[in-house]
């Protein structure tokens, strides 16, 4: 049977959702039935969560990047790079930066944004851990303050000191390799690390809200071992040019710091919500085949979805392990809607466990329901790591890209 | 003999001249004789001649210094870290910041400080490649422009231009590592290298003046191949935080720059002027055994030094083998003056040549009278830098630091 005009079909952003969409399209559908566009604004995919890492500056951040080329195959799939700037839907059309798209099936898998909660200056003055971009700014930012600190004359302290808002996943991790990070520093710039403060704030009345209290406890003490100062239950109220401004209680207190990084939540992307889908703060409660309600044609899947984990009736945590497994059956499911005969097949998440790293020879976590800390969990969070690639890229890319302790 | 109280001889600063002094002393002087004491601001030791580098990334700062205690004997010489605050000649005093010493022989080695001609906004907006903390700190200045570029909406070429100031010595150099850094840094940031500016602006008639046309006319085209453009015979007027205001007979022009460096001289120190010393810009004319005129228990070598060069009825430049040489003269010359028997020696000046670094492979210069460039010059470049770390550690101070090519 041969189509006088090919369905098209067009994954938006290459992240890990939409890359796992792609590469399981790319076999899944022949040249013959559809014909499949990635668009992205990089010409590289980026690990998500090993950003941590870059953002701190002990792991390079090309190590936590590879080109999408190289995962992709470009017989069967046209990249597109740019930027999407708007998707009309009645139209079935996506508006990019440099010019349009029409598509019959659209996968969006654009990601999540920094959610600030409207507290001023985070925009303007504290730093994120949101892509490569951020992540090297981060990092040579702070090294570009040691650097400075003993070229004035006048020493300031502040220049030392590094807030991190958010005792979740992602600022737990950041404080973990700053912990490491830290002392080389201070090492390479002639710096007193008495001299320097790394100070958690986090609003919630404990780090690693969702952890099992033994988990958090252990994760604290490490990081208090290592200089860590936490701030539970203290709000940020003002992100400043010199600093933040924190409350606890009716106590507020100003705190100078040259180094604010806002790790503390993401909400879904603003391209959704333009797009006039009902949603969340930028995430759709998608059907449990992962299309936008009322709109058979389009799959949302990564952090721009929504999807409730039954046995607790909240919604699960946007996570890199759920968006590839979204993946997986987006990229089914949009093969039947192409094919038009098939089964639109339900999506259920499948969590093996999370894993959040204390730094290089640290973590702790759950994995297949069993709590690991220490050197076991560390190994674990890395075979974490090198399973995603596998997914992507098949053993060649863990080969280049995966994480192995160097003895 | 035993003297009732040791004469005591304090040298200022450890840079090549004090150090080679301080050196030699301990082996010619005895216990007995006199109380050594080494005066520096940092407790290490650093190669200025190989500042360009470490300011523009291309060698770890750490590789261009070493600690003071590994090259002195310690039984033999009282190492006091401090900075000198002011010299009261007439008292015999030297006054620091932590202390005040007596001294019978004072060896001033203070080096140099910039000299920036009254243009306005030099100190305030333009880096320098002066010590181990502005050298990493303009290493660092320039990365994280190159970081900062792609955190933008709205890019702003003016992070991608660097002003070098001064087509002398040190600037040609900085502009051959720069050449060699930036296509690194472009990779290392995804920044376009077309996008990238590399301005030197000389107010003399011509770059490295001083040196053969020929010499100088293969140095600029070697780093115009590398993407320098050369302003020659135009004047900065003033630095400001934006960039630079440069003339060029009547005209100006202004220059957007995020990094303005500023290598285009040196004067002696602003202790000696302030001490009462006869001098002329921080430089004492000193008498033929190197002592600043009328004061016959006070050395003065280095950089605060001045000498003619009879040749041509000019001062030497201050560089690094003059610096050395009178180190040499100088410890012989204490030794007279403690024993106060023997002749004090005259210092002659033997230039054996002078060589600029055009970055890893190549150079220009001339040694022992010869003109020298290309792979050649490179070579005789790094047995130079060599031979500074022989003569004040010794073979095991050059296989520490020294500069061998990794093949």
């Amino acid at each position: 049977m041969i189509f006088l005009r090919k369905p098209k079909v067009v994954v938006l952003g290459a992240g890990y959702g939409g890359l796992i969409t792609t590469t399981r399209l790319q076999k899944l559908v022949s040249l013959d039935e559809a014909e499949i566009t990635l668009v992205n604004k990089n010409d590289y995919h980026y690990e998500t969560t090993w950003l941590h890492e870059a953002s701190a500056g002990t792991l390079h951040h090309d190590r936590a990047r590879y080109l999408i080329k190289d995962v992709i195959n470009t017989n069967r799939v046209n990249f597109v790079q740019d930027t999407v700037v708007a998707i009309n839907k009645e139209e079935k059309k996506v508006q990019l930066e440099n010019g349009e798209l029409e598509y019959d099936y659209l996968v969006i898998s654009l990601g999540s944004n920094p959610e600030t909660f409207g507290i001023q200056g985070l925009k303007e003055y504290a730093f994120g851990i949101t892509n490569i971009n951020s992540a090297r700014l981060l990092r040579e930012h702070i090294e570009s303050e040691f650097a400075m600190y003993n070229n004035e004359e006048e020493k300031r302290d502040e220049r030392l000191t590094i807030v991190v808002g958010g005792a979740g996943f992602t600022g737990i991790e950041f404080l973990g390799e700053l912990g490491n990070r830290v002392p080389e520093l201070c090492k390479e710039y002639d710096v007193d690390f008495k001299k320097v403060r790394i100070i958690c704030v986090e609003a919630a009345p404990t780090a690693l809200p969702g952890f099992d209290p033994a988990l958090v406890e252990y994760a604290v003490n490490h990081l208090q071992a290592k200089g860590v100062e936490f701030m539970i239950g203290t709000a940020i109220k003002e992100c400043t040019k010199t600093g933040i401004i924190v409350a606890k209680g009716e106590e507020t207190e100003e705190i100078k710091a040259n180094t604010v990084v806002w790790a503390a939540g993401v909400r879904g992307n603003s391209i959704v919500e333009e797009a006039g889908f009902e949603n969340m703060r930028g995430r759709v409660k998608v059907d449990e085949f992962l299309r936008a309600p009322g709109h058979d044609d389009v799959f949302i899947i990564g952090d721009c979805s929504l999807v409730i984990n039954p046995e607790i009736d909240r919604p699960y945590p946007p996570t890199a392990q759920i968006a590839m497994q979204q993946g997986e059956t987006c990229a089914k499911n949009v093969a039947v809607a192409i094919r038009k005969q098939g089964q639109q097949a339900p999506f259920t998440a499948d969590i093996k466990g999370s894993v959040a790293s204390l730094g290089e020879d640290n973590a702790v976590g759950v994995v297949f329901g069993k709590k690991v800390v220490g050197k076991q969990a560390s190994f674990m969070k890395k075979m974490i790591d090198n399973r995603a690639l596998f997914m992507v890229g098949g053993p060649s890319l863990v080969m280049k890209k995966g994480k192995f302790k160097l003895i």
